[in-house]
């Protein structure tokens, strides 16, 4: 398994621009000379954004990347599915992780945001989520939704200097995202702040903690309402696996194990929050696929 | 129970000044006459800092907060014990919540960050942390430390309008602090993604998942070191509960619950990962207190 540096390269801040791959490579800011991703099951350092597929999209200090695997490199279309494996399983095991990838953009990206010739370095980004879809060309892709890290989020400490690899790791603050609006603190309350799957409540000196869940997320690309039929009442546990595809709500209420389809029991439900159907749906739709063993 | 707004009052953006406590009071940004916090059991939506209390610390974008009680109004200085209880609980709640809570600072306070007269509107902060201290005058307090939400979390969807109240319930996006750094990788592994307190190992399709919990805090104040003896490999849920100091680590080694100090189990270990025992007990010290049940 190669050492792999996250965070940002000795001598090549924000900005820095190579004329092609090959120089790319020799910084050591983007190793591989052709893949778009540089990773594996262990995580992911770093991306390359070019126009090479069909389906990216870029915001600037927003990304949504397509994975790798599947295209025809000639005329860029997806002519079969991509796997969780590789660069792909890499990104997904890097937002677990809250590890940084660094952000390159290439000439034939969304000229908005990218260098008319050669590569730029743009920054460290984190993965905030990761998805299946089924892409313009009727194949399904892996997606990923990257943000760009706040300068306003320094390390804590100084970024301590690997002198024998030449690079300064900047350990960034990581965030999980756990958002709260009104109506979220509504479903908290009608569940008594217990967890819909378990029932457990967490219980703290200054009073109950639970998480609100959305089920379709809010942001793009999903654009989920912040409705409380779009929201479940989680405990941290079970949001994340929820969040990673780890577990689901069939269409009979069951809550079930991803992995082997195994019920851990039905949806607990509250008078008064109501959910709707049709989100848990785009869940599943979007993280439980037949390749989930891939 | 009072009915609270979170978030923006309609028609006094960040920035707005008011010449007195009365005039603040009416435009409901903060509502008491006298009190530095508006909250109670359900969350605190606002709070004063105009420097009266001498434990407070501004540093512009993030605020370490006293609790209120327990000093002489006129001297300013500590006299009794603070307790979770009223404004204090209102606090601890919100940060449980993750609702914003509005920050007023007044003639009076740091001068390097207050009016000179009156009182000024300066936006909305999350409660990131709470815990108890010696205070400067030798009795506990409670100290909160907020940070200023960043205009670069807007919203999710345009705010919704109470036409009831005249109130624009700004829904801020809320995070939790989960960091990422080598050292916290690396003690990860070490565990093999397991929680420190229950053994379990969260398993989704990307791989395992774990959080790494600093037991003293990086950052103001603590300024805890980001090294492998500060670090507790932690589940979401028991990574919550620590940070809220509803568990502790006790001198013996065995977990325990804060509201009875039951034995919950041993500390699991990794060979590897040796602990610095000064980190918990300052957990405990800044957690653990007579006061638990106050």
């Amino acid at each position: 398994m190669p050492k792999r540096t996250y965070g940002e390269i000795l001598g090549f801040p924000q900005g820095s621009t190579f004329a092609n791959r090959s120089e790319l490579a020799t910084s050591q800011v983007h190793r591989p000379n052709q893949g778009g991703i540089c990773g594996g099951a262990d995580g992911a350092e770093s991306i390359v954004v070019s126009g090479g597929y069909v389906d990216d999209e870029d915001y600037g200090d927003e990304i949504v990347y397509t994975g790798q695997g599947g295209n025809d490199p000639s005329t860029k279309r997806q002519i079969a599915d991509q796997k969780l494996i590789l660069g792909n399983l890499g990104l997904a095991r890097s937002q677990l992780d809250g590890n940084p990838v660094r952000v390159i953009r290439g000439a034939g990206g969304d000229p908005k945001y990218s260098p008319t010739t050669g590569l730029r370095y743009d920054g460290l980004f984190r993965v905030v989520d990761h998805w299946t879809a089924t892409g313009i060309d009727g194949f399904k892709i892996r997606r990923y939704r990257l943000v760009a890290l706040e300068s306003a989020d320094p390390p804590p400490d100084p970024p301590p200097t690997d002198t024998d690899t030449g690079a300064v790791r900047v350990e960034a603050t990581i965030q999980r995202l756990v958002r709260s609006t009104a109506v979220a603190l509504a479903v908290k309350r009608l569940h008594d702040y217990t967890c819909q799957v378990c029932g457990i409540q967490l219980s703290t000196p200054a009073g109950p903690y639970v998480e609100a869940a959305h089920i379709q997320p809010l942001g793009k690309p999903h654009n989920g309402p912040d409705i409380a039929g779009n929201i479940l009442c989680l405990c941290p546990n079970h949001h994340v696996l929820f969040d990673a595809g780890a577990i689901y709500v069939a269409a009979s209420g069951q809550v079930r194990d991803a992995a082997n389809d195994a019920v851990m029991g039905d949806l607990r439900t509250a008078n008064g929050h109501s959910l709707d159907w049709a989100y848990l749906e785009y869940h599943r739709e979007h993280h439980i696929s037949d390749e989930k063993t891939g």
